[in-house]
């Protein structure tokens, strides 16, 4: 009694993640992994890990497996997404998007920051926003309806607002600050994805740190939407010479009531109880602050509290695996949700130790 | 009916790779770790990857369980394994030695290149070499002696060894080579421990290649000893700006009939022939050449063959994660042998895909 | 007519540097470089990178050239420092500190900061504060008194607040912020110096990202006295996987007046011209940010403005190679401008283009 | 009278390195840097590097500066060179041809191993091979017929040939190896090119280590005709996780004469013989093994021996960084030699010490 699965847009970073995850997958049976570019080469030939694990093959975007699985979980460009969702849907087919098509609430919005319109607005309503420590209610909702045989649409969050938001929301919930919110994150370069630019080439990425789309970045509404700050945060992203790791560093300017009693234990008690319901967040220590390296390759999250009396500022940080927790596995967690699964099937997996 | 086993020098590199491995391991349970130096420490205050993973603690090297377990993995320095395994296996635990200490068979040749007096030689000529795919036998007679009660001594195979070894011993064992035979090998820093040293140090590790203990290494008699070439093995290491992977690229020279009418694909058949039984060598075919990317993390070995007419010399390469294949994962494919488990329990972990 | 300096404290990473630099340089004539640890060696033997180009070799830190020097670059802890500049100034000989102490016009502050009581805060009303862009006054009063026959005591300022105040000051100085300011700021593992540790390891600071010291590292007072804002700089620095190289992200809350009618191109026009008498720094056009690479191994700094208009923020952000403008070079652009040299004698150096 | 010299093909990794060695070259005056697809664009728009540094802007190849130059270095790919060699010579313009066009004497090897006809054949003979430490006289004939008016042609050494015989030729030439000699060489991803690919994307190369070309790479018969070994060498590159630097470890056989009474203190002693007049080439220590970060941005390159007297092989090491001693650095060391120049003149340049 397997669910059949499959992963359309295989071929790219996010994709490729899905499927070994899925191949791990003690529930899942990954009926199909498709990409237009590779159609017909072996996984292992585009992908040599997989070398002796699987001799699965990939196939064309319209291969008859997609539509007959349960779920497809999606990998393809913004934009590409939405052009197939709908017909998945009355296929029956649960859909688990990692593009930003459906992620934001207001189709204006979505029009504004990626400059097109929304193929399918209507669907927006209907859509469960897929980061589980936050929205665990919109996904139970979607397990729900999927129970009375309407399929999911599940926009699963991006790799900086998953961090981000682990980093923040707990403070941001509880009224602790007030203003604007400034972000600045640091990824390694996998987060710019497969194809080979200037940017990728391992010469330009290389002993090399640089920011980017300062205060223009498409994650920016993601995050406001999630934190309910419309306009309020600043999101600096910044690229690392290394290829899986995010770490979002978050300062809040607490509010005078927040500020005047605040305890650095109590908030951490404050965040683990926040957190006390998820397999994947450790709050750490006082004093301790994450490392991406400790969830590379994970699903986990590490986020890190600390506060300055003398700016009256909370820095809230969380390092995540931003192809993990910050697209594939996220993925498959919200899967696991909306089919009713443990939370945690298939996503035991932990970092290297070193 | 879990084995209870232990993790003796837990807080090393391969430590606590094997700390991980036996943490997911379906069969062995580990009932300590120890480590001098962190004993009292939570394991994941040392190596945060295991931060909401494990709570265990390091005990001291002398605690109770130790001797009380059905096998220990020892990852102590050459030398302080000597010291301990003799009350081991007086004691009746199984000892899975991933130190030089019990590799060579002649006492004498340990030695001369150890630079010591062999502390317990009569031990020599019942310890198993482990590295399955060419010794099976030695670790089956093992088993054989372990299920009449007799506790095992199983002297892990060294990481360069394991990956010359599995490019070269079938070519060699099959007398296609004659005259001494060129090892030349790419490490990454994992392979120098986990002790702080200037040739650690990121700033000198970074950006820069270079050879080491040219023809002096230790490894070389172990490569010879498996290959049956004594003093016919020059072995030249490197360290490369990674942390995981070792490359090893063996020339062998071909006699004249082995050259005469020397087929590639019939070299690939043979070697996979050859390794038809294990389930972590995969032989990749011909033209393409093994990456240490696509086995980090994993157990398994990538090997790759080239054959230069012009010279007549056979090109072997292999590739695994020197902490993985090389180490860790390797004693407790041994062990999954000798405690007549499938070799693969516990390890089918595969490489990031990316 | 070559004027003789010695280096105190060689053989660590700024002092080494600064060894370069000074045998590179037109006037300077570098006749001591001293390591107590190091004392007798070849500076070839310890930095291989001076084999066939230099045959110099480390003197102890009491030899007779020091003391016969017209400077000395000194390149020692904090505390160590404070410990001999008193004796070489009486001695005659001008100092550029390398070290912290000096650097606070404030010894109450330095107590609070560094847990040391100041040794001779009686040095401090005369010191020079080495960032040329910011403090050229100083270091041409120190010149002028030099001229005079005094020696100039020179505190170099550290490689977080150069790169920070250079993104920030002619903001800040303008009036242009209000409220505290949000440093973030990343840093190659050189800053964390030649010793080695856990977390200077190659397979610790590999592949991870991570903050560290929030809001209580030692640089922030520092910053906060060259921005003119006590108690109004929260200090976040990280590190990441390279070696040289310091990224600072700064953003600042502009007025509602300096907000109102922001003009991107405007500002970069101010900044421009706050450094046009700069031979180093480089204002980068309009949405182009600046990367570390592109000034590492040079004296250089780039710095990148973008304007977010819906949280009324300035983001500046600032590039340098912790080591030399953030250390060494910038040290000798001080002393070429006590000593009535060039400002950028023997600092011609551009970095790798790739 | 400084020399007007053009750079053809300067936005590739190897024509920006001799932008900027020229534009720091005391001798020769940069008059034209010509790229195609990057024509127009400012030199630091394209490589920030240059930012503050030179305003120069990317020539057409076909403009007029090329032509009215003294030399040019041309910076293009194989067959591409030998398309506008000739040219250049008829318009009295000396070429330092960084491609492989005219390295190879035999016009039957060229074609051989490039799969192209050879356009110019005739011009092999009057070609000057340009690895000054072996082919110096090569380089003395043409500086002698260019001052009689007869441009110069000078194919400059490819990288990995230029490593492999700094190492391996005073050892050949002096007639102590037999049989075939083993060229493994490690280098960094510079040495892929600027073009974005999936070998140089980041998150291929990083923590990845694999060799390529096994036997069939072009720079083989280069290499042979270098030792006068044809037909005897077995060349395997591998390539690494940096962006500059290149190891290259021979091994050869050493003739039973040579062997009996081998000496390493001689033979580095006389290495240093042979290189003596060189002032870019060390030759080690005992004991002592090249580091390519050594190396790194300069035009020198470090050489060690050891030997095995088990295996009667002689093993000998080169670091060099392929873009400079490799690539662009030599080719103006050539230029120096034929224009009568001080042989290291521009090219003082050492590595980071760290």
């Amino acid at each position: 009694m397997a669910i059949d699965v499959s992963v359309v847009g295989a071929a790219g970073y996010a994709g490729v993640e899905l499927v070994r995850r899925l191949l791990e997958h003690p529930e899942f049976n990954l009926v199909a992994l498709t990409s237009d570019s590779d159609a017909g080469k072996l996984l292992s030939a585009v992908y040599p890990a997989f070398e002796g694990v699987s001799d699965l093959v990939f196939s064309a975007h319209d291969c008859a497996e997609v539509k007959a699985s349960k779920a497809v979980f999606l990998a393809v460009p913004h934009k590409a997404a939405m052009a197939v969702v709908p017909r998945l849907l009355e296929a029956g087919v649960s859909v688990f998007d990692l593009s930003a098509d459906y992620r934001l609430k207001d189709a204006a919005v979505y029009e504004q920051w990626y400059g097109v319109e929304h193929a399918s607005p209507e669907l927006l309503a209907q859509t469960a926003f897929g980061l589980p420590e936050i929205t665990h209610a919109e996904l139970d909702d979607a397990a729900g309806r999927l129970a009375e045989g309407v399929p999911a649409l599940v926009a699963c969050a991006g790799c900086y607002p998953t961090a981000t938001s682990l980093a923040a929301y707990p403070a941001v919930s509880a009224g602790w600050a007030e203003g604007a919110v400034m972000v600045q994150a640091i990824s390694g370069v996998t987060g710019a994805g497969r194809s080979a630019s200037e940017r990728t080439h391992f010469c330009h990425a290389n002993e090399n740190v640089e920011a980017y789309g300062v205060g223009t970045h498409r994650h920016t509404p993601e995050i406001e939407q999630i934190l309910g700050l419309p306009g309020q945060v600043l999101f600096i992203p910044h690229l690392a010479p290394l290829a899986r790791g995010l770490l979002s560093t978050v300062t809040m300017h607490l509010t005078s009531s927040a500020a005047a009693n605040f305890n650095i234990d109590d908030a951490i008690a404050y965040y683990r109880s926040f957190y006390a319901g998820s397999p994947f967040v450790c709050v750490l220590d006082p004093g301790v602050q994450p490392q991406t390296a400790s969830v590379a390759g994970s699903n986990r999250a590490h986020v890190g509290l600390a506060f300055d009396p003398r700016t009256r500022t909370l820095a809230a940080t969380c390092a995540i695996d931003n192809l993990c927790k910050g697209a594939a596995a996220q993925a498959v967690q919200c899967a696991n949700i909306v089919f009713g699964l443990p939370e945690d099937a298939g996503l035991d997996h932990m970092a290297n130790p070193v």
